[in-house]
């Protein structure tokens, strides 16, 4: 299957990408083949930012550094709900929607569960048969394994390679089930909640946190007998968000009905998201957003590093679990505990 | 004047006490003191473990570890609410319903704007004022200083101070408004919001986190005209906690109308409390959650050291300003950035 710009960069590229069949290809072959708008070098590169092989992680490092000038131009969208909400109908819909006026889209994911069952989401590319054939659309399963800390950075810094590679909107998926939220609200521009109608428990099994950030609520599978209910659902869940304090950045959250199946509210809600970058662009705050959401990344990662080089040192691994257990049996207070394993730390440092 | 317990024991603390007008007492001699229930020692430990005193720090750690066996025994309870809800009100009819049953309380706080304001909770004892001069009372309000993470530390070895000196009942309020009622969460078994009852608007102002945290819900302020409102009002959170998920420990909420002015609905608190209480110990949750948050607390307080470590390295203070620049305006990622820090900070230590 072929991507947009059949060029001679891209031809190369790919014959490169063969080539590496054998071996791994240098970091200018992948950045050239990212420019190029590869998708199969573009994969390529997404394998080795997962990877944990050191020669691996040293040449992502150096695609993506080089690939950062070029990237930055999509629209980033996080897109949430509970599993059978239909995310990946919705976005078999709205990708196909996108890529039918020539947009280019990846779709990347994020599932903290992926580790458990093995069953990643969009792990099954026929769950999108479509969107997965169309040459405009990327489609990437979440990694297989990995800290949820680590899938993120990986998919943080895959955002970057696929704007390099030409990409102008970026969705990332993920579960509504655990922490894998806030990882994605901290990677997108904007956020959408799906939901389904119900019978007056709408909001169960969605933690009220994750409706706060959204910045548009569409009730899918609005079709058949379930239209009415899923607009009185979405009406009822516009009074829920009216009662949140105002945004700093002015947005008001929207919300909608949709059926991903029979394609209906699609265009609605990218009618949405073109509102939200034109007056999040004009009030700043996409630049702003952005510029926040780096610093924060930089701080957790040092945080994650700083961790692991804690829990990965002797005589902390030697102590940690006796120190727990006294601190948890109330022989000694969490604040005594750590001073003894900080102790044990700063010691085996020096 | 004075505590239940006259004894001598607590007479010889107080004189040590006086005698430290001129110097700190001795580590023994402060547990002497509150072990006989001397709420002036006590203070004065209060006072040692909220100091930033090297010296200090040492005698209030080993009187904390000195206090643990006798810690643990009373039952904690967060109270929060926006500003204006009532709650020193609350507390100050609360407290002297329990004091009237002869039971000892007391009352700290934790407050995230006192370094801002000065005008901390708790500060003005005018607020309370019966309580303050009930013997059976101690009120202790929320240091004006210090980052929220040590003065929320300060607290929590409090409370197990508060026990040690006698106290059947911790309360720790905090205002509706930051991050800190998540610390209070995490050092208390039951936690208590304060609600007002309004047009409709019932949830602004207050994050939905805070009233899934919430263990028993009550709008205060049920009194004259208001009382049917409050009603309403309580009705309709009743609802909405009946959407939350099921949760883990089995307790169901609880909601209700009380006004603090007019001693009403104050024993239905209590009684809540009581069943609470009573479930929690039977199922187990009451002592798991305590090892939860010590275990928890211990995590939290190696991160907030190690971070320390980190922002005091002196390789890292040169460059932190600039990585940062670097990574916000999008010269290099979060993970480059990261790497770079952690480079400085690990030559630096060797």
């Amino acid at each position: 299957m072929g991507d947009l710009n059949i060029d001679k960069a891209k031809e190369k590229a790919i014959s490169a990408f063969l080539k590496s069949q054998k071996g791994v290809l240098s970091a200018n072959e992948i950045v050239e083949g990212i420019f190029a708008g590869s998708t199969k070098v573009l994969g390529q590169a997404i394998t080795l930012l997962e990877s944990t092989n050191p020669q691996h992680i040293e040449i992502a490092t150096d695609v993506v550094n080089k690939c950062l000038p070029k990237s930055g131009k999509s629209i980033r969208i996080g897109i949430t709900g509970v599993p059978g909400v239909g995310k990946s109908t919705f976005i078999e819909s709205f990708g196909s929607y996108l890529t039918d006026q020539g947009i280019k889209t990846a779709v990347l994911a994020i599932d903290p569960s992926s580790n458990v069952n093995k069953g990643s989401i969009l792990g099954d590319k026929t769950r999108m048969e479509n969107l997965s054939k169309n040459p405009l659309a990327f489609i990437r399963p979440s990694p297989s394994s990995g800290a949820l800390g680590g899938v993120a950075n990986a998919t943080r810094e895959s955002i970057l390679l696929c704007e390099s590679a030409g990409f102008e909107v970026i969705i990332v998926e993920t579960v509504g089930v655990g922490q894998s939220e806030y990882l994605v609200k901290e990677m997108v521009d904007f956020f959408l909640l799906l939901m389904l109608s119900g019978a007056g428990d709408e909001i169960q099994g969605i933690k009220r946190g994750i409706m706060e950030m959204a910045d548009a609520l569409f009730v899918n599978k609005a079709d058949g007998t379930n239209e009415l209910f899923s607009q009185k659902a979405a009406q009822s869940y516009k009074n829920v968000l009216h009662l949140f304090t105002a945004r700093e950045d002015n947005w008001i959250p929207e919300t909608g009905t949709c059926s991903a199946i029979y394609n209906t509210g699609i265009k609605n809600v990218w009618d949405i998201i073109l509102k939200f970058k034109a007056q999040q662009t004009t009030n700043g705050w996409l630049a702003k957003r952005r510029k926040n959401q780096s610093e924060t990344w930089l701080l957790e990662q040092v945080n994650s590093e700083l961790k692991n080089l804690f829990l990965q040192n002797n005589e902390v691994q030697k102590n940690m679990t006796e120190i727990t257990e006294q601190v948890v049996s109330g022989k000694i207070t969490p604040y005594a505990g750590s001073k003894i394993l900080m102790d044990f730390f700063t010691r085996n440092l020096k």
